[in-house]
């Protein structure tokens, strides 16, 4: 994997070289378990006409839409949580949408750019999985290398303006006896999706095959397992494409924004 | 005080007993005690024009700033956190600031609502005194019936736009037995500025004499006391206050709006 060529003896080091991994073209992957211990980031980039309603969306659901950091308008440089990073080029691939249709999925977006674009970075569940493998939680689709289970659920978030739609959760299935270890480990990152909204009852939250899920690999579930679902960062994307905005810019699955902020520093209470 | 004539059984019914009494024009009191239970906020409500400004100001600050709820352009009614309210007539009493100038102090702002106003309901710390009461921990100014005192300091707010200034916080005298619990309970309520920002040396904060403090009353300080600083509510109204706004309305300070969200249910970890 690329990070192996990276020389860094500083450990704060390691979330800027993968970004000049992703900047230079030579990191065309996703970022699982890159720069581990710091924070990665979903990334979501709307016109300004858009960015009132779509930051008061966040405000109004901070369990999907943890904002981590929001550019002033026309800025590509996230200034509390990567100074000096450019996010036209750090990430290593992008989905640029024209009116709710995907219509590219370059490896940078410099020609896309403009004057008046906001660039929101929210938190990823990604983030909080690491604190759960340390205190010794089994989570069953890092184990197999496999992509998150995500599903729509039958749950409305509350909407701003135009902005309006279903909350998305991603599922992890969990040992019984250590459920109330993930919600003690997870409640402690709000900033990056938190405790869990729903433990225990698919059906409940309209989910009727947890073989099939929205986004994402089907899940791995072991017996004695129980289903606990968190809200998840597609939730705000998705969401967004119900106003089909003229130009929406997304990084591609799994292909996530690497931050400078420790995930210890993250931890509330 | 007013409230004792409220013939409330349904514990849940108080939040709404005192906005009537204040919607009544009967309650024109300090807020502080009333309703316990349940969280009280700060009001800012600016023209639609600043507000996205104002929004991200507070995204970017959320220990001072931490954001309850935001109504709709034209509605004064906080759907989040205490439906069918109305922030028109709700609050004792209200400060009217025309272009950075306080013009009257209402104790309602019925005619003087407009289709662009835009009603920000921010977390305030009369929140998190009861928990910490509850745990053992002595509040001094709580015991002597004083308001809290506040400071401007030399930390500078991330700024939004034309939105700048310094960080104000809120102090508490803490018995040095007491300090780390204190800062156990607070770190519990994010939504209502959480831990402290800083425990110990005034000097540095660059807060000179605290006898004398920018708001409220002087502090009560005991021997054996170590000086302990909270993010403040404060903070975006006079941070707001910079840009001059045409129009601004706030509470009067100590008349807060009463939620209907049990402080227990804020609590995080």
């Amino acid at each position: 994997m690329s990070t192996l060529m990276v020389n860094a003896t500083d450990p704060r080091a390691v979330p800027a070289a993968v970004r000049a991994l992703a900047r230079s073209g030579e990191l065309d992957h996703h970022t699982a378990g890159m720069a581990a211990g710091y924070a990665q980031a979903n990334l979501a980039i709307l016109p300004r006409a858009l960015a009132y309603e779509f930051l008061l969306f966040c405000q109004r659901n901070p369990k999907p839409c943890p904002l981590l950091d929001v550019t002033d308008a026309g800025s590509p440089e996230p200034r509390l949580v990567a100074p000096g990073a450019d996010l036209r080029t750090d990430l290593p691939r992008y989905r640029v949408y024209r009116h709710g249709v995907l219509v590219d999925e370059p490896t940078d977006i410099v020609r896309l750019w403009r004057d008046d674009l906001v660039a929101f970075l929210l938190g990823c569940s990604y983030t909080f999985e690491a604190p759960m493998v340390e205190a010794g939680i089994a989570v069953r689709h890092l184990d197999c290398g496999r992509n998150v289970p995500m599903y729509r659920t039958n749950r409305a978030c509350v909407p701003a303006g135009r902005i309006a739609g279903p909350l998305v959760v991603s599922f992890r299935a969990i040992p019984a006896t250590q459920v109330a270890r993930a919600v003690q480990v997870t409640s402690r990152f709000p900033a990056v999706h938190g405790a869990p909204v729903h433990i225990g009852d698919p059906e409940s939250l309209g989910i009727r095959d947890l073989a099939s899920p929205d986004w994402g690999d089907p899940p791995v579930i072991e017996p004695g397992d129980v289903p606990v679902f968190w809200a998840c960062g597609v939730t705000p994307q998705a969401v967004a494409m119900t106003i089909k905005p003229e130009l929406m810019i997304t990084h591609s699955p799994g292909y996530m924004f690497v931050t400078d902020v420790p995930i210890a520093s993250l931890a509330v209470g």
